[in-house]
């Protein structure tokens, strides 16, 4: 029940960090589409960490497997099994913290829960898991081919990009190594980013996401709204502190007056504060959000902790240091929303007699 | 599937402003509890609108009425039917809107998406819907009575509270009218407020929630994370536009150094920025967070709008003016959180063999 | 989670004997559909016990109150809520019963599995609930209105139906009041049950259920094939022991070649034995299958037992005494079938893209 | 949502005959418990088609490849994923019957619903899928080791055993190859199939489980009952056409008089036609059922049907001969009880505060 994802379009996953695969299942996807896997390798290669300068490098290859539902390149209505290889096994990397609980991680959470924890590059709660999920988005993307998910860096550290985004061109997102579409904030950003990494920290940022071509009606009363299905999609990203759509946090400073979007007479909105969604139903206008992340907990520097015996002790990353993890989290984010949108979809198929 | 919320602790709703009645199901209550009745009225007197100068008043008594899975005052484990009566039907008073989409409310969704609305108050989007969570929530607060979950008006407009919540006293929320425990920014969001209603306008603001006495272990990896489920709980509620934890959209702009909260020897952290939540699961701290609520969108001022029919109209709203829903969401706030806490409660019961 | 029946149309019920009212909410159910009220009551009428000189006759006219999702006729897409009153709630009728276990029935199991239990007229495990049952199947019925759903009583005890259902005449079902087709086995039947009664025991019996009209392709493999639903629907009927369809058990001593469906050119089959079902999915053929039911707990005489303190004690029946339940069943079987099929003609929408 | 099974543990799967692989995920496992994975591959070979002399004899190695949720040996309380190789993935032998419908096979119903069909060796309906629920199963009889799960083949064709269950040794149950435990039964059945397999036909028949140890208190009312779960699981077995528990059709010919089960003073029944479930829930009696299996459809003699384009044809079994699939079912059906038990376990815990 708690490694699915989704109602109709449900994803059902696995994995842990130094397993031999990590996977999943994709049950409910329709009968009948022709599966463009080239453009779910493209999403596998977006998420791969150490791609730029601005990562410690790793070689992880990840190639989707897909094990069943699709024949002869469509999908069948059958439930969808595919593996991702884990070619990096090395767990001995991680023996010298099998019994320390990292700040800031879920060691501790998950000895204290289960009474048990694979230690190994962090087990289930590794963010390889989000390569599951990018296959998954990457299906769901094909199915709701005619709306358009454009994600992107908004800001890093108090760096922020500040232009409406109906003023950025989203084919420049993948020209820099921080996706950030705004070619200038990305230069400033980019610099932020090596001095962080220099000092062996880390630093936040946001992910806004803008869905533009959308349906009218897509979105569930009560208790599964368009926008709260994409809020619960967003936490369950790793760091992730915060969610927003439309007006946000600033809308909760604002007047009704300042706020209502006044209907054009096509149904359109003058304004569009509102974020695209009424009453969790999706009106037709763009729908935008926007995704807090803090700053990775594995730092290069010694922190004071505690081990599982209950002794402190000293701790120091090792191996990888990823200074942003915000960039990496662009394609994520557009998985996850990919999802949201097309598990409502197929819903919205059964909405009137 | 749409109407339910929860997972072993499950509530599904039904009910439209100008109905009969609204109600629910609460499903997988545990039998043996004795139920505290007089605690569910207040919970709902709480909600009740109209109960200060600061918005237009309406008596309207809810009385909640359980219906079965309570025998002889205490719980049986068999499902718990309750009904509300709506004592105040009056669908006359909305027949000037019949066809007319009010901005920025749900009415032009619904009826795009169903082909068909109860424009009767808003039907099922009205937020008479909460009157039913606010039951469901009094009962699942006392299946968790050792947690304690309090909410308070943080926010209006750009007054906020401007103290750590460690220094505020709780047990004064309930002593001004806007629900904030701070008395001196209450009597400014006061002010704010009537300075508003006098210009027939209306004003967002923020929640915050803080629940102490956590136990450790609750939550559930991957899709099932604590915060992505009280996320989603908050984002439910109408008139919501974010959703915050620990140090939230201010710890995207951190650094890792900062961030970290570093283990104290007995397991708690000596920061708390993660919110009491490590990879989903409870960690033992405090949790806490905060909602973002936009301005309400009935203004008693002239609109622009248009009708079913795709004409040019106006609208002006008409009855009760609430000019801040903020102070009324705070008991809302507390039933969801109490139901997101208790259904975890339920499931850890069945981590460990 | 538990009391909820169906996928997409969901019913959740609750109520029990003996309290103000049982009742339900039916979630998904599609916006547009024009309500027939009168085919509503109509199903609640034919299950109401009592209706003839077989049985002790009790007034219980069970009516029922749809408290939303229904606006000016028409379903809107909300969640549907409806009560039945209980009109007849003497609960001191069975306070002799307070703590003795009767033979057969579920008050040991439940006493013992939740450490109490609503004593009255068997609370949450009375029949009762199927009232809740014939509402729902009712909607559902009219949902799917170009299916036929046609069940009927085909045994009592060692009397059964000697003919094939082709040539049963299924409007003379309600003809008699052991709702049996063939006239002369009812006669028979009635005569037995007469007998049966006049000694103070029961009987069971068996209903079979023929739908017709059956679209291709309802049903969903792999774990909810649609054999597999509607028997589970069936063993959820009190005193259910046995449920088969097409060939049954008959089938388990055939041939292959005996027991395969040929062909026609048109896709039909010259024989039926697979009951319309290949793979868990309808072909089209017709759907048919049979429900066995034991004889009612409730009998007329001394039975030794024990109470809730372990001591052995005597019972025997007061009040109404109901010799066979299988006429009384003939409508509940048809509102769980169709249940199960409106919520696969749902799902079926969204099988292709 | 359709190729799952299970509430609280819950089992996804994937995989087609030909594919290159078959699998799934285990969901809510608890963490904690020793894996005996000699006890899973011992379950897998016991489902081996072609064992014996009876069938066709085929090599069909199954093993299978935990990836996560099971770390030095223990359950960690992640999702377990796993996978089984298909060895022998000749399609080309079934390219003969590419667009031809096989009678009393799902070819033509996949083909209407889906439009597309994986028509390598039967695909996604193939009885290959199986072996998933076997490798579940044995996890789920180590959860619940304490309860004794024995199925045998009760009859093939109209040879029955003729003793009440009380009277068999289930250890004698794998000492023949159609898994009777009456000796003198499975001779006469070995011989019966002999003589099927000589016609080049199939035959039919029934498997009996007898759960003994049973716990009081197992299965959930209303819509989860013990016995509804049961049967929806042995329903979704190919080739199923009926389920019956305790008394079955027979309690359908008694009497009240006859059918009770009266108390004994420690609460166990004298008799226990109940089949060990009362209301749904388990009483603490030995739990039986039984389920009947028509004929393979796969027969070796030629027999009329059509293809896709719609022209009548003929078809004529190859390949592996399978007269009596009953045997191999035993452990099929072993393997879904203990599912459905290890899941009404786990959801017990949280029947009471």
């Amino acid at each position: 029940m708690f490694n699915s994802f989704g109602n109709i379009l449900k994803v059902t996953t696995f994995g842990e960090s130094h397993g031999t695969a990590i996977g999943g299942v994709i049950d409910g996807f329709p009968a009948g589409m022709h599966v463009d896997f080239d453009a779910v390798q493209q999403e596998l290669d977006r998420r791969k960490p150490g791609q730029s300068k601005i990562v410690t490098q790793r070689k992880e290859p990840d190639t989707v497997e897909f094990l069943s539902g699709i024949f002869e390149g469509k999908t069948t209505g059958a439930s969808i099994g595919f593996v991702i290889k884990n070619t990096n096994q090395k767990s001995k990397d991680y023996n010298h913290n099998t019994n320390v609980y990292r700040p800031s991680h879920a060691d501790y959470t998950y000895d204290k829960k289960y009474g048990i924890r694979d230690y190994r590059g962090g087990g289930r709660t590794s963010a390889r898991e989000t390569a599951n999920w990018v296959v998954a988005g990457a299906l769901a993307k094909q199915l709701i081919k005619h709306i358009n998910i454009d994600a992107f860096t908004s800001s890093v550290g108090d760096i922020f990009i500040d232009k409406p985004y109906q003023e950025l061109d989203f084919s420049k997102t993948e020209s820099n190594i921080v996706r950030c579409p705004d070619q200038k904030s990305a230069e400033t950003m980019i610099a932020k980013i090596h001095e962080i990494r220099k000092a062996g920290d880390t630093i936040g940022g946001t992910v806004t996401c803008v869905i533009q071509n959308m349906p009218v009606g897509l979105g569930e009363p009560i208790f599964h709204k368009l926008h709260a299905e994409l809020g619960k999609a967003m936490l369950s990203i790793n760091a992730v502190k915060g969610f927003e759509f439309g007006s946000g946090f600033c809308g909760a400073k604002m007047k009704g007056s300042e706020h209502n979007d006044v209907f054009n007479q096509d149904g359109t909105t003058e304004s569009n504060l509102s974020g695209g969604i009424q009453g969790g139903i999706s009106n037709g206008m763009d729908v935008y959000f926007r995704v807090a992340f803090k700053p990775v907990a594995t730092i290069m520097t010694t922190q004071q902790t505690i081990n599982s015996d209950g002794e402190l002790t000293e701790i120091k990353g090792k191996g990888r240091h990823d200074p942003c993890v915000v960039p990496r989290a662009v394609p994520i984010v557009e998985a996850l929303a990919a999802l949201v949108l097309a598990d409502f979809y197929l819903i919205d198929k059964m909405r009137k007699i």
